[in-house]
This record gives structure tokens, sequence and C-alpha cells, in this order.
């Protein structure tokens, strides 16, 4: 199923590539940080990252072998096994796992309809952490909120008895700006319905998508307020809602959810390492997180990301081991919470400072078009070479060096690790993500080599540039 | 929630674009069939269509009001008392329904999944008329073939004990050229699997989606042939099965439909007619399928149908009352079979003749590219005036004058009624046929404005042209 990779059968080929990459090799001539050499190398290893599809080898494997890959279930030990026997396969260094626990939760059943006035489905997601449902499920009047500041604001007991319904648009952005506004409703709603008096919480799926997927996604409850069921509809069922209720006559819905909590459970980061030849305690971290949510494959969240840092750390480290060791982390259980990004923060506090470089990819696979990093000034001049290096792949140079670095970086912040952000265009990502609908399908092969060329690139510099990239004092 | 449809408001500004359409004018001035009088109506007609939210507001009401249609179901019955109120609210002449019987099937719950090698979840469908598997599902292991061929032309017992999977790809097409080829699987693919000694049938669904939903869609059992459960699943599933497949260990999937047959079900074609002054025996027949599949509600398949040609009809005779009848017919049942088609046929039997002019809307909401005919020699002049007439809506003259007419004009064929083919870019089309994903939001508000005065123009013409238009002798 597997094309395997081969190096061997496209040297001939890289050796053309090669001679045409003058123009860069010329630019770099003066670098302080890299030999005329290393910039050979660099341009040799994105020549070859652009041709190979080993990083889609590795995600189609995944997502078919594996699938769907929810903290604490059967298809999570599997993709933890799978992590384990890829890394070998690849011949990395050093393959181990980490423990990292977390508040298991299971989603049995989840279904939604109108009763009145016109009966019809809905198509409804417990979000995360929901619990369940009486068995035939909780029937009430719906009432209308624009934002969950709205419903903050409300009277209290404004939705006493009934089914608290947020209708929040999230918009579109390269960025992903919108998700922010959006995700409000989804961690904190069920919390501000029940406050209010409400007997389910349901909200519009934090999504851009024009199909009739809800999106699932992390939310809470707070202790001493009454739980309530927490459960988003698609976008087009949000729409049918709102008309339903603009007509002006009593709405009611059933919302049925089964789901449990079911005390804690353990999964395991993944870590790959290609030992560093001079300074193997040092290291560049790269990855993604292996877990999913369990309606899709997890293909663009967070298979991608698993299969771009992968498949990276081998272009980077093919022809020669690297100066510094380079480190793939796949993080567990990062939709419960972090849990396996604060696991490795934990277990490795007293060494964070060994990391040269970290860099999450998890925001699907569409084409890298920045670089931002959050680095101590003096790291910069290396930050504008790497910088100048992925010009070619039509990235640009952010700036601002305030990058944050990819969710599971974030328990990494306090200890001010120099972060960076390789951005991936984020247009669609929120179409897909979180639904049943994040297939392999969804992934373009060609921009997948982009983001592997991207990380490889990265990677080769972080680890071998003469100047340790160091983070903010 | 329907902003009423106000012709008073827009007269002003058509007695300036009147003055615009001179060309046209002029270009009729010579014409046979209709007065200079008429072609300054028709062109007005043509530009309040364009104008006019009519068509929008009905499909909006009927997806909202009522939703999901199936054959036999509350929703159908709500459609049908629907449709007769928005028939009398809208100021048609007589309204009236008409009995049709079908086979009636119900659909209860569908779930597949994997069972091994990697345990994950299929997004299925029962076809129509399935039967229920064990309680359990049924569970085997699957066979692939590519074509419904291959699997006729594979060995006795080929399949035994196994679950046959059809994994035909359908092509995209404007014209839909593709549903044919792809359809068969759908229809014939559980009795040819049964012969083969399969247990369960499943297909790739008749789809050209990305998105994760499965296609439902008529299906057969054949006397003397063992039933065995008929499903489809989405693209995207259907490329996971096939991967699995690839990897070369067997792959066993569990397949669950809860559906049945409950024997003779009764619904209503309703009918709406502008009488005419001159003639008003003779008519033309425009209208699309008030039923829908269950799991979408209808939109596109065929709410858009209903109210293109609803409102059509009020266009064409909104300024004076037409010469012949305008008849719009809403079948009952199309999707178990052309039920409402087949009682209408026989109904009127003896009075087919009186049929001006026959077009249904069954296939969406896309913009109108051609008209084709299938008439008499004699009544071509017209044709062809009607055609020019349609030019400045980008409507192409479709000279073969073989026009089928749509599914619900199959019944009339035998008698040689005067048939149509306003025919819409169906591009898109199959993307969300016969899917949960056909919902309101598909519909493209300009498109369907161009569709209604297509419809209107035609219908003016066809009624009030000076000669008759016939069928093929």
């Amino acid at each position: 199923m597997n094309k395997r990779f081969n190096f061997a059968s496209v040297t001939a080929i890289s050796l053309v590539t090669l001679a045409l990459s003058s123009f860069t090799t010329t630019v770099f001539a003066k670098s302080a940080n890299f030999t005329e050499q290393q910039i050979k190398q660099v341009e040799h290893i994105k020549e070859e990252a652009l041709k190979s599809d080993l990083a889609w080898d590795i995600v189609e494997s995944l997502t078919t072998e594996v699938g769907p890959r929810m903290p604490g279930t059967p298809g999570d030990e599997a993709g933890v096994a799978w992590a384990v026997a890829k890394f070998n396969a690849m011949g990395f260094d050093k393959v181990w796992t980490e423990p990292a626990t977390f508040p298991k939760w299971i989603r049995y059943s989840e279904s939604a309809s109108v009763v009145s006035p016109s009966p019809q489905k809905l198509h409804i997601t417990a979000l995360g952490g929901s619990i369940s449902t009486p068995k035939d499920g909780v029937e009430a009047e719906v009432i209308e909120f624009e934002t969950l500041a709205d419903l903050e604001n409300a009277p209290e007991d404004a939705a006493k008895g009934k089914i608290v319904f947020i209708n929040y648009r999230m918009d579109r952005h390269r960025d992903g700006n919108g998700y922010g506004p959006a995700v409000k409703a989804r961690s904190g709603g069920a919390v501000a319905a029940a406050k209010k008096g409400a007997v389910g919480y349901v909200m519009r799926s934090v999504s851009t998508a024009h199909h009739r997927f809800a999106h699932t996604g992390g939310s809470h409850y707070k202790e001493g307020v009454t739980k309530i069921v927490s459960s988003a509809i698609s976008n087009a069922d949000a729409d049918q809602l709102q008309r339903l209720i603009a007509l002006g006559k009593p709405v009611t819905i059933n919302i049925n959810v089964q789901a449990k909590s079911m005390g804690e459970g353990t999964s395991y980061n993944v870590i790959g390492e290609i030992t560093g030849q001079e300074f193997p305690e040092e290291y560049v971290l790269i990855g993604g997180h292996l877990d999913s949510w369990d309606l899709g494959t997890g293909a663009l969240d967070d298979g991608a990301g698993v299969a771009i840092t992968m498949a990276a750390a081998k272009f980077a480290t093919a022809q020669e081991k690297p100066k510094r060791s380079v480190r793939v982390v796949l993080f567990a259980a990062e939709e419960f919470g972090l849990w396996g990004a604060k696991a490795y923060a934990k277990a490795h506090e007293s060494e964070l400072s060994n990391i040269v470089a970290a860099a999450e990819s998890d925001f699907g696979a569409d084409k890298i078009w920045g670089i931002e990093s959050n680095v101590d000034d003096n790291s910069l001049p290396v930050i504008k070479e790497i910088a100048q290096m992925l010009e070619s792949l039509n990235v640009e140079y952010i700036e601002t060096n305030a990058a944050g670095g990819g969710p599971d970086l974030v328990p990494l912040r306090p200890f001010k690790v120099p972060s960076f952000r390789l951005a991936q265009d984020g247009t669609d990502y929120f179409n897909y993500h979180h639904t049943a609908d994040d297939t392999l399908d969804k992934i373009d092969p060609v921009k997948l080599r982009q983001n592997a060329a991207v990380y490889a690139v990265f990677t080769y510099m972080a680890a071998n540039s003469k100047t340790k990239i160091s983070g903010k004092k």
C-alpha cells in the first residue's frame, strides 16, 4: 500500500536540480551560520522533499490502518502502536513512549430532531465531555441567543426549562482568527445556559462548512453549576432552526446524547529521535498530535501534522547525521485538553532549555505561507537565513517574532522555549475540523509535499546552524 | 418569513426595462405566432421574474415548514397539505388532488462499521426498499467488484457468504450522463450479489461528492432471488474500504439496517391550474415532484422544481389570463418509482392530447443552459420563437427535437405528448442528490430566479402561441 520512499532513485535527478538552484546558493555564500556545503545540502533536501510522497504514505497508513484515534479508545492504542512501529521502520535512532493521563470520555450515540412545528431530524454531535440525556432524550422549547455574551447578559431564569441555542456563525479567515470568538460558546455555553435555568444546550457548530456535518470539540462544566447536555448542530441545521424560530411559533426539539465520563485514561506521547553528532542533548522539536476526535479519521487534524513532521525529520537527516538531535513528538490526548503536551513539559522540565527550536503542525494540510519565530534577539540572524531559504517555497517571513507555535507547545511557553509558527493557510480548515468529514481525501498530496519540504528545511537549518537558537530571556 | 411577491412595486422599473429590450422586440416584429403586444408582454414577464424571489420563498417555505417528504410519511402528508394551501394562497383558479398508490417503505436506522482489520465507522445509507438485517447486523468479509457487469460475470458462488462491494465511481457531467451507468449498480446490485451467494450488498454511492454523505435511492429485488440488505456508502468511505482491501488482508464489515416494507401507501398529486380564456381544455403542463427522500429536506430534489414551476405559472399569467390553461402538477411518490406520474397518465389517458407542452423541473436549481423539444415538425417554428426569446437568458436551442422531459413525464411518452427539456446545469447536482446534505443552503437564489424566468417565458409562449404545439405523430 505504501509506496516506499526511495532516495536512491531520485539522486540523479536531484543533481540536475542542484545545478539549477545556483541563485539561492549564491545568496547564501555569505552565510554566517551555514557553510556553502550546508546550503547545497538544504537545497537538495528541499528538492527531494518536493518530489516525495513519504508524508502522504504516512498519513494514508495512519488514517486507513488505524482510523479514528480518540484518547482512551482502542483506536488510540492502535495509533500508539502504529507510531512506534512506523518510527522504527523509518530508521529513527531512538523511539520511545511517555505516558500521559487524561479524563476519559466515550460517545455512544447522538441524535436530535425538531418535534414541532415540523418534525425533522437535526444533524447533531455531542461536545466532548457532555453528559448523557435521559434515555428518551431531553425535549423542550428552544430559546435562541446570537452570542454567548447575549446569553450571559440575559435575565436570571431567561432560559428556564428550555434548550438554549447559540446561533453564532464563525468567520472564515486564512489565519483561523474566527475560531477564538466562536469557540467560546463551545467551551462555556453549557455552563452559561445552565446558569439561566436551561435543561439542554445546543450551538451552531464552530464551522465554516457549507455541508451538513456537526463539529465536535472540547467543552466544560463547572462545579456548582448543573450539568446539562452540551451539543452542536451543523450550519445547515442551525439555518433551519433559525428559520423555524423566525416563523414565530414555539419550536420544540429533542436532543438524545448517550455518552460517559469514565475516570482517568492513559495514553502515550510517541517520540522518535535522530541523534545529533555534535550536541546530542540539544534538539529541534517538531511534531503533531497523534490522537483525533472519533467522528472522522483525523486526517487534517492531525494525521497531516504527524506525517509532515515524521517525513521532514527523515528528509532533514537523510544525507548525514545532524549537528543537534531532531526529535519528533507525537503528542497524546491533545483534543481532550493538551494532556500529552502537559505531561511532556512536566517530564522534561529540567532540560527544556535543550530545545533549540519547536514547531507543531496542527492546522491541516494546506500550504505554508509564512514563518514566524519567538526567539531571543541574538537568534534573529539565523531565523532570517531560514526565512530566506524558505522564500523559494513561497513562504513569507513574518517578522513579529511572537509566534505561539501550536497548541501542544502552549505548556512549553512558560519555559521560553524558542518557538515557531510555520503558518498554514487555514481558509478551509474549519470546513472539516472535528467532523466526520475529516478524511484522507481532504488532503492535497502536492500541498502536503510543500509542507514537508518547509519543515525539512526548517529542521535541517535549526539543527545545524552555527549559532544555537535560543528563547527569549 | 416569506417576503410576499409584489407585482405593483416593480411595475415602474419594468417599464424602463421594456424600453431597453427593443432589440428583442424588433426581432420578433415578424413573429408568425405572437402579436407585438404579446412579445412585449413576455419581455415584461422575463424581467419581473428575474427580479422576484417568489420561487425562493416557495422552496424556503416547503423545506422549512414541511422538511423531508418521503412517500407515506407524515412529512409527505404535510407536503400535500402545504401544496394545496400554497396554490390557493397564490390565487390559482383551480386546485385539486388526485390519489396515487405506491409500495410503502420506512427507514428506521442504518449504521455500518469495519470490524477488522481496523475497526471504524462507515457512513452508510439503506437503499430504498431494502430489507432489514438481523438486529445485530450482518457481518461478513467484503468482496470487491469494480462494476455490476464484473459481478454478473463472476463465477457462481463467487461471493458465497460475503458482502459484495461494488466500487464503481460515477463520472461528473453537466448533463448528468454519469448517472445512468452508475445507477445500474443501485437498481440491480442486491439481486446480482444475492445470485452469487452474497449475504449483503453495499455500493459506492451514486455520487460526485467530495463529502462523507451516503446517497440513497431506489433499488429492487426479484422474485425467486434471496433478498439481502441493499446499501450505499459515501465516496470517502468507499475510498477507505478500497484502501483497506488493497492491504491484502480480509476485511470484515458489519451492516445494520432496520427498515420495513409496509404494503400499499397512498399519496396525492397536487395540481394547480390557471384557466385559459380561449381554449380552457388545452393546457401547458409544468411541475416537479412534491415528495423527497427522507435524509435531507428535498431542496434540490425537488423543492426547487416545485418552486420554479409554481412561481413560473404565476409570472406567466400575472398580467392577463392565458389563451390556454397553465397547469402545475406536483407529482407524488416520484422517488419510489414515478407512482404519481403513472397515476396521472392513467387518470388523464383519454385527454392527454390536450397537453400542448409538458416540462418537468427535476434536476436541481443550477442555471438552465438549453431548451430541447420533442414535438411535431409543424410545431418547430413556434419552438424556434420560444428558443429565440430565451437567448437573452443564456439558453441555447438544442435542435435535436428528442427531449425526454423529466422523469415524471416518462409515463406520458407512449402518448406522444409534446415534451420539453429545459436543461439545467447538473455538474454539481450529484454532490447532493438523495443525501442528508440536500438542504436549502445548496440553492443559489440568483440561479433560481433565472430558472423561474425561463419557465415563465416558456409557459407564456406555449400557452399563448397562435399555433397549437402538438406532439409527434
